[in-house]
């Protein structure tokens, strides 16, 4: 951002929880690093799969817009997105040159303040988003996001008790929402998938771009608890022995270590 | 049978699964036995827990009465019982002097054969049901029985590799639905079953009359699978743990040995 | 009542709403008969087609035993039932030689008082129950039973402006619930009714007994409002037409003249 | 066009059913004059609110592109939208030089030839339309027509026998979907709305633009039958009535007489 002495660039974009990888951004950080520099970009934070599911402060952390989706830690059916703005974000968008129909706030912020929108909205969407707001409410915020971790730590135990390696190095960027496993040398990742799907019903991320073959990806996000968990991965350890991954057995079992702690 | 000379005996009443033990009765062997006995009795038999996860044989085992009701193997709310009578049940209901109303089968028999009920029937179960059945069928019978039979003796292989016992002692009479599980002396079932609850949010089955307190029970029926069950032993597993019960943690990696193979 | 000096009468049983005549009984009036008479009968009472739609008083009208269903005032589908049972009723029930096992309440007065059942409940209705109630509630009783009123008034209203006559010929016993209307002589009141489920996909009772095929029936009860009850009236105006009944087709107007006074 | 000498127009856009008039286009017609013309301008139709409920033929009348959704004829909560589109759009499309994302066909194009989406779908509107979508099968595409040109003629037919006018001039423009009122002059539209809200809980359309206060809307499209058509005139003649309309009302009866033709 230092080196971008004529402020060319307009806005830096974070993937709070990155989906392919299961590795977060660590947002404030991003912010403080821009502020730094003195640079006038703005932060742009894409949170589809972290909303309600990972702590994430628009404000306190200085972000411009933030983008989420229902489908994920919302526990509704993909059909609802959402935008945060702030003050700053807003100015940019009035003054800019780029050309926008469906991406432009105004007329959304414009009917909004009137309880209406500017075109037909997912109605049954928004009763059933009451009704999940409702639910994260009554389990309380920090709690959800405390099982999230739990569930990512137990998830973890049980790739290392397998013998096999976490694709995420940094564990300050841990996700709570979805862990991506590396297969050993030799070993195809969508293999184990297919075996998984035929053999239990269970469908697991793929690998993407350059991890195609060579990683999966376990979900734990959502309406999830601890036995939805332990039966995922039980899944995943009987998928990983019938397509002749070498692993320790004892991966469940390590979760499970996690689990029983509370 | 063959004592009762003065054939005082007017039905045999059999529960094909024993709810509160896991235990089935042979029931073809019942009717041997009254037959071989000469006895009129009728053959009376409970298939609550059993129909759609037991294979059972209304026709083929000589039964009289079957009694069934939707909530477990037909995968229903509670709501609706069935009853699957003889001709040789029918006279006797005929003739019988027992005073009877709700229990007579006379008018339901009647307004069937117009497509009516003698009363409101509860519509909804019925279109429940037609959908129950074509689940079944879509699965195909043999193929649902195998599949409860293959989930039961995972959950045995569990409990034996834990080192605690399963109440039925008599092979040829293990349960397809559920397995009761005998505590070690001086561990409390029920305590077992509480922390279960509070912590896994899952209900197990309490022992009854003699057995109350020193066993549980684990039900694997009706709209379940493989990673349903892993869950579920998962649950069993660490609340044992939880609980001081001395048990060998490798009960869910046995289980998981038994479904792997298919 | 009087009469019956030698007391053998032991129950005096009533519906409150009559489904196939639509005439209700007038309830604490035959409490009082049976009081002035002096005589200890039981008062039963049938409020199937009447509870939650008409008032009803099962203490304050002094009735033993009210019986009532789901799937009519409280919009359930069929599968619940209720029964309301005074001390002196129980007494009854506990002394009395009459054989009973389905229809004795001893076993879940016993289970209920811990909140359990003694078999397995319809558990969904029973959450369906919870909101009906607190549908009834919101509204308020007294505008529940005035609403059921009113719709049936201006169903009478429509009945005399065509022609025809309501089969209660004693305006206290009006029913809120539904009206018999009788067809004029020479016309088959189940034409009407199949003509009107043929065109109008709008199913309409049947005469029953004495009265098959001289009336039908027109429900107004439950989930109903105004423009139901006007397009349920345009329905049985048309049918009649195209039945050939020789109506005034006035009828549906006189209904709204009703209807519009609010 | 013949006047757009130097080709400058590039798409004539046309919505079928004009939701807030009530008035059609005739389509073909505009194709014919363009061509007639000679001109290469594309056509482009919004079928949003006649898509499944009037006549409409995308390939026969030379469409290039047809938008539609899911919330009106097609029987859906609203959150699916369609195009269809002509090999002539498609190659416009891809030479144009005018910036597009959302509105890019090519990502969606691509990725549906294998049953994908770009993006995250509205799964569980996917679920619905295959139902909706045998539904209409089931019916019958030139029932379905049938079916809302009648209602809009009992409409039409109740709205000039209570002495209103309807909005639509030109007969060949009348719409099977909806039907806009004109108000008497002095008469508010908005104020017989609320009334007709108010008291019998149905929302009808407002008046837009030049139209405000003037007209209001009545629909009758999609999930609709005989009855409730006539429950909503009756609903439509009593608001006119208590709004203070001078109204004769028999407008109610004349839609009977449309509707009893069958």
């Amino acid at each position: 951002m230092a080196a971008d002495t004529s402020r060319s660039i307009k806005a830096v974009c974070v993937v709070h929880n990155e989906t392919s990888t299961g590795v977060t951004s660590r947002v404030a950080d991003v912010r403080r690093a821009i502020d730094a520099a003195g640079h006038p970009a703005l932060l742009l934070v894409d949170t589809i799969s972290s909303l309600g599911s990972i702590d994430y402060r628009h404000d306190e952390w200085g972000v411009d817009v933030t983008v989420a989706g229902s489908q994920k830690g919302l526990m509704l059916p993909p059909g609802l997105s959402f935008n945060a703005v702030s003050a700053k974000a807003l100015d940019a968008s009035r003054t800019a040159a780029l050309p926008k129909s469906f991406w432009d706030w105004k007329p959304i912020i414009e009917a909004n303040k009137n309880g209406f929108f500017p075109y037909t909205p997912a109605t049954n969407l928004l009763y059933g988003l009451e009704e999940s707001l409702r639910m994260l409410e009554a389990e309380g915020l920090p709690a959800v996001f405390a099982r999230h971790a739990r569930h990512a730590e137990a998830t973890r135990a049980a790739v290392r008790a397998w013998g096999l390696e976490v694709l995420c190095a940094d564990e300050r960027e841990y996700s709570g929402s979805l862990t991506a496993v590396l297969m050993p040398e030799g070993h195809d990742a969508d293999k184990v998938r297919e075996i998984i799907l035929e053999r239990f019903d269970m469908s697991l991320g793929t690998g993407l771009g350059r991890l195609a073959g060579r990683v999966f990806r376990i979900g734990h996000l959502g309406h999830f608890n601890d036995l939805t968990l332990a039966g995922t991965l039980a899944g995943v350890q009987m998928g990983l022995q019938l397509a002749g991954t070498p692993i320790d057995p004892v991966g469940l079992n390590a979760a499970l270590d996690v689990l029983r702690r509370g």
